[in-house]
């Protein structure tokens, strides 16, 4: 079955060709799932010495730890003590405080910083960027802007103007780093980015399967917050399994429906990704946002704000947010029926229905 | 928009028409479920007097309660002493012995007796059967016969000459018993049959879809089970949620593939409905086949027979049974490669591999 090339692809000039495509890694991001997802390319940097530079700088925003920098106690003892206290984040990386100095030069960007801040750190790196340079951004959430709801990934894509893939899936942070086996999905619009990325992420532990689907599997990532709130309710409210099993499932089939109404690109095979069904599951069992909206319904009354502050240590709650602005995209253009526990669970964050109408959204008049 | 009719469609005449098409209820089965089942369908013959008589006869298998008969304490107390203790069944429910005089004239016939009864069952009252009846069986499992696999709708379908539905869904019996909220799936075959076991089922507490997909339906009933067992796995390991929603994604996967290569007609959205996704999430939280796969491994050693019997109160361990039925079906086809979870988990459970390699489907080479 082998052709013969006249010796032309010998190992040798695969090896030399593959060479002129290495990577050099930037990771734009140090959190808790930044540190975590951090540590895992700087190890497939290293099993993969052709395709990636070993080194991997990984943007920290400065702030004091004790006396020192937090930058120089991680390049100190190759942890962050901060956000992954515990775990060593890999010899070859690098913790540099300038986002600058991280981009310039690097083109395999991994995008995790906060979603608050990635508008402006895409403006500061827009002129050093190496516009053959690809990104794959694994932060979740969406704007809203006058014309419309804008994925995060074509924010990356219109403000550097490269191509940009993203990554989700059921991967609590902590659980991944204890290398607990975990899957994820990487959607993307170029294979070549899907083929390159999966080489980056992949290993025995945490299973990355690529699909050309950048769209359904960012809104996967944004829209499950929010059904967790509605299974958090049901927490709140002492129901059973059932119950809450019907809200995972409502909550699957009009995340489906929002995402394909917004992006008819969107399918429905994706829904049975990790960044789907089983992120959705993850989210609705043991995410924060289940967590605060099981206390809005048991503390009787308190803000979201105030819950948030108390029960989050600094994290953000992000379901309610994705709540207020996707129902504003559903009021405008009056699609409150097509999407009743969407609107249901608004309508409880709003204070406008008790927790208790959360079982409701199939009978909901709305 | 309204075509006149000439009067001949008033109201009083649709009524009239209507009380012809009269349904007589049958409940061939009286076990936790079973009586869970006849509750809501005794109160839905009260709701809809245009289309079901009130009485509901229901074949309890008769044993001793104390000194009197099972069906004697039912009927004087309303109450399955036995199997549903402290719920009333609704006084039009009437228990009987013998399961020839419960079908005898019915048309609507519920079949939830335990699977290992229901060739049996189905042999007794052939004779008695009204050929213009129909029937929807709530029991899961399926039979392998020396020909293939065969559904037990199939099995009723046959034995007795009338179409079955189907009724699956996330909906454990305790939990429907108090009134929360639950789903449910009725798969047909004959819209009209759907149609009439909706009426017959939804509640605002129960709410019942029906789809035209009856093998699906029961498929996901039957094979939900097995991969309850690996989610049972993960916890007596363990492991963290991520790894539980990924056996969670990988089963229902397969529980599609596997089905359409048995059925072809089988379709995708089927997985989206009760009988699929929610039911599977709430089997892998909180069924029995997950409590005793969990105590499989932490016990260390001990046997499937054993473990059922301390842990099941008399309850049969449907899973184990269903693995090895299912596995002789992708064995005979030689199908491993294409179901490396389902496959997996068999081996686990006939003691081939460790329980550990629960994580390494992904990778396996079987």
């Amino acid at each position: 079955m082998r052709a013969s090339f006249g010796g032309i692809w010998t190992r040798k000039n695969v090896l030399r060709k593959v060479s002129r495509e290495m990577h050099r890694i930037a990771v734009v991001g140090s959190g808790n799932w930044g540190s975590v997802a951090c540590r895992i390319v700087a190890s497939n940097a290293l099993r993969h010495p052709d395709l990636f530079e070993p080194e991997v700088k990984m943007w920290v925003y400065e702030e004091k730890f004790g006396d020192e920098n937090l930058t120089d106690v991680i390049n100190r003892t190759n942890e962050n003590v901060k956000y992954l206290p515990g775990i060593k984040l890999g010899e070859n990386v690098k913790a540099v405080p300038n986002v600058r100095e991280v981009v310039k030069g690097a083109n395999a960007i991994v995008m995790v910083s906060p979603h608050q801040f990635l508008k402006k750190v895409c403006e500061d790196v827009s002129d050093v960027i190496d516009k053959e340079a690809t990104a794959i951004s694994l932060i979740k959430g969406m704007d809203i802007t006058p014309e419309g709801p804008q994925l995060l990934s074509t924010l990356v894509r219109e403000k550097l103007g490269i191509d940009c893939s993203v990554l989700m899936g059921a991967n609590i942070a902590k659980d991944v780093a204890k290398e607990e086996f975990s899957e994820a999905t990487i959607g993307y619009r170029k294979k070549e980015s899907g083929d390159l990325y999966q080489k980056l992420f992949n290993t025995s532990y945490f299973q990355c399967t690529p699909i050309e689907d950048v769209e359904g599997t960012e809104m996967c990532g944004t829209l499950k917050n929010i059904i967790a709130l509605g299974a958090g309710f049901c927490d709140g409210l002492g129901l059973g399994t059932n119950t809450k099993a019907a809200i995972i499932r409502v909550g699957l089939l009009e995340m489906k429906k929002f995402s394909q109404a917004l992006f008819p690109s969107v399918k429905d095979a994706t829904f049975f990704e990790s960044c789907g069904v089983a992120d959705l599951v993850v989210t609705c069992l043991s995410g924060r946002n289940r967590k605060v909206a099981e206390a809005f319904v048991t503390s009787g009354g308190r803000s979201w704000d105030e819950l948030e502050a108390e029960l989050l240590n600094g994290q953000k709650l992000q379901g309610v947010l994705t709540s207020h602005e996707v129902q504003q995209v559903i009021a405008m253009r009056k699609w409150e029926q097509h999407f009743p526990l969407l609107t249901t669970i608004h309508r409880i964050v709003s204070g406008k229905l008790p927790p208790s109408d959360i079982v409701h959204y199939a009978t909901a008049s709305v």
